[in-house]
């Protein structure tokens, strides 16, 4: 398959993430499934790193979603090795012995214990992973790491993304400036339950392994758990947080700690910042659009309706022609199973009023909305006359470019 | 838009429907939407005739879906009126008024109660509905009614559909014969939550109200509530039938009465049929696909494991690629948040055994499953290792052509 074109809703300059104190990076070309480009992605945290993460619900997880799980409870991360181009997923006991096998020799490699070794595999579902093209890369990986090399690192995770996605910011601590770097993966298969596909974070923050638990589960709820392309949920879905504690300030042990007060704003934000990239970049999209319910009868309520819509394919598909089909959303709003009150109804369409109290508005004139339809970043945003819940969810529309990578992933 | 050509699925020959007395039909150009087709369709039925019916569970429900399941808790139908091209949904209390004006003038036209008569319609959401040319329509339809237009009505009530369809099966109650006629529409936003867009059945048996709404209940469950084309659930979703009772056996009054057990196998198997041939004519279909699902811990989680197969768009554009990815089932069967053993998964296609024991079968030879894809019927059979819970769901794949329809249905 030729690499398809990039997305034309990438950024159109990425930031360049400046050095964490305490996490060095190496890419390499292991020929895994990629033959011209780098395939394994991996991340070495000094002593005294702590971890936390989120990871799929999926009930069909792969090999290394399963080894995360059970070793982010030490609490403790040194070492993070990643693989595009096969997800060790359905692969049976081979596949947990390949995990296994990976996290004894990265120990051994770069001197730490193997449970403080996360594993993560994305690509094709069910077919045998050559884990000796990565035990035997691991050794080489060494000479290689570098504290600057984050962009080749998103970059060695990609699979049918079309740019890398990387993300920055700088917080306050106790008066004490740190930094949260971060970057992803992801562009099919993307409806996250816990997580998405595959996000790493990165800070020099000193934080309990408790705190940083805390910090990424909440902040996931806020980002990429309101995120879908295609409504399918990942069986790989990992974002993994990893807080060296090389920032001079005392280490924090709750999440709920005043003084994170900054830090966990700054957080919420790169991975809002980071879901949006995965949509920007989903499979075949031309548009990108935010989804905003209000007036639900709670918040869980909301995130269902404005999901429903996010995942209708006679939404997305309309929004792809450039086309207010604001019945669709009607639609929407009604198979979502949420209260919503029909005749009390208000749908607008980029800051437009189109419907209100169960009916078109009177003289509704569609030529802003026209307008609004044929740019690349669309809002809809729709009340449904209940109560005060709320929320916003991010996609992309529906198009041929879907059906064509889609169509032809395996071959 | 031109009309799309005739579904590659469509049956190569369609059945002749006997007359069933007591019903007359008419189909008429009442110039609502299309210009050169008939777009109501009318069926009088005789004084005695006895209704039942399921209707969408969406909340924003249409106007015709309210008033029909207000009229059904008289348990008596006397006329039938449908319009396509315009859903009469989401049109405020014009929309109310406007289908109770249509009873009102049916009424009065036919010789009944405007609580006999049942209004359903279906196309755009959200156009107030030319009222005025179905009323001034109906003088004009009465000169027209004919007992042998079944495919007539079944072609005047079509949008997006490609072919009519119909169905019919004689069956035997008390050594006598009776005859069941069935005709639907049904292409896109068809992910039926209680019926599915529009679909009437007739039949000549003695049936009472109650009795023939415990039928058809029963019988939507197993046909076309196993339904989707792309997950969105319609607010127009409408299932009725009317008993003529012009047959000469004694009026049977309860269901689940011995001698209905022919009658109602018949039944179900033409709701069947009426329910795949929706599938066959999905937006853009290019291949009928049959989930069967075994194994769950009860009927109503395969179910939703089989929906969460059949609507996920992974599996629907590998299917139109005509590529065996079934590590995209094992992804369906893991969101499908119902019980499954990951590591018990058996999956076959077309009837070859591909993965066993949460593992691709040894030496697995993908020769007789590339040859199925290639085929237009697809059947894919999971068993998920719990208990023995089973449900088969029908769909269609996904491609281009439903893009290209729903990229500019409005306009």
């Amino acid at each position: 398959m030729a690499a398809p074109p990039v997305s034309p809703l990438a950024p159109k300059m990425l930031p360049t993430l400046p050095p964490i104190p305490g996490v060095r990076f190496a890419a390499h070309a292991a020929g895994i499934r990629y033959k011209v480009r780098s395939d394994l992605m991996v991340a070495v945290m000094d002593p005294g790193t702590t971890a936390g993460g989120v990871l799929t619900r999926s009930l069909t997880a792969s090999a290394p979603v399963e080894s995360c799980r059970a070793h982010l409870k030490s609490g403790s991360g040194r070492v993070l090795v990643v693989n595009a181009g096969n997800a060790n997923t359905f692969t049976g006991r081979q596949g947990v012995a390949d995990v296994e096998a990976t996290c004894k020799t990265a120990a051994t490699v770069f001197g730490c214990k193997p449970s403080e070794v996360f594993v993560s595999s994305t690509g094709t579902i069910g077919v045998p992973l050559p884990v000796e093209k990565i035990l035997d890369s691991l050794p080489v990986v060494r000479g290689k790491l570098a504290a600057d090399a984050w962009m080749e690192a998103a970059k060695a995770i990609m699979t049918t993304d079309t740019f890398p996605k990387v993300a920055t910011r700088t917080a306050t601590i106790d008066g004490l400036s740190v930094t949260i770097n971060g970057f992803c993966k992801g562009s099919g298969m993307i409806a996250p339950d816990m997580a998405t596909m595959l996000a790493y974070v990165f800070t020099d923050a000193a934080l309990s392994a408790e705190a940083v638990q805390a910090l990424i589960a909440d902040g996931a709820n806020k980002s990429f758990n309101c995120l879908t392309v295609d409504s399918d949920t990942s069986t790989s879905d990992t974002l993994l947080m990893f807080a060296t504690g090389q920032a001079r300030h005392p280490q924090i042990t709750a999440a709920n700690d005043p003084r994170l007060a900054d830090f966990k704003a700054k957080l919420d934000d790169l991975l809002i910042e980071l879901a949006q990239l995965v949509a920007r970049d989903g499979e075949g999209a031309t548009k990108f659009v935010e989804v905003r319910v209000t007036g639900a009868e709670h918040d869980a309520g909301a995130k269902r309706i404005a999901l429903s819509i996010a995942n209708s394919p006679l939404v997305k598909t309309a929004i792809a022609g450039e086309d207010a089909n604001w019945g669709r959303i009607v639609m929407a709003v009604g198979k979502a199973g949420e209260r919503a009150d029909r005749d009390k109804l208000k749908i607008a369409v980029g800051g437009t009023l189109i419907t209100n109290d169960g009916a078109p508005v009177p003289n509704y004139d569609e030529t802003p909305v026209v307008g609004h339809m044929k740019g690349q970043d669309i809002v809809l945003e729709v009340d449904v006359g209940i109560g005060s819940g709320k929320a916003t969810v991010w996609t992309c529309d529906l198009t041929h470019g879907y059906i064509d990578i889609n169509g032809s992933y395996r071959t």
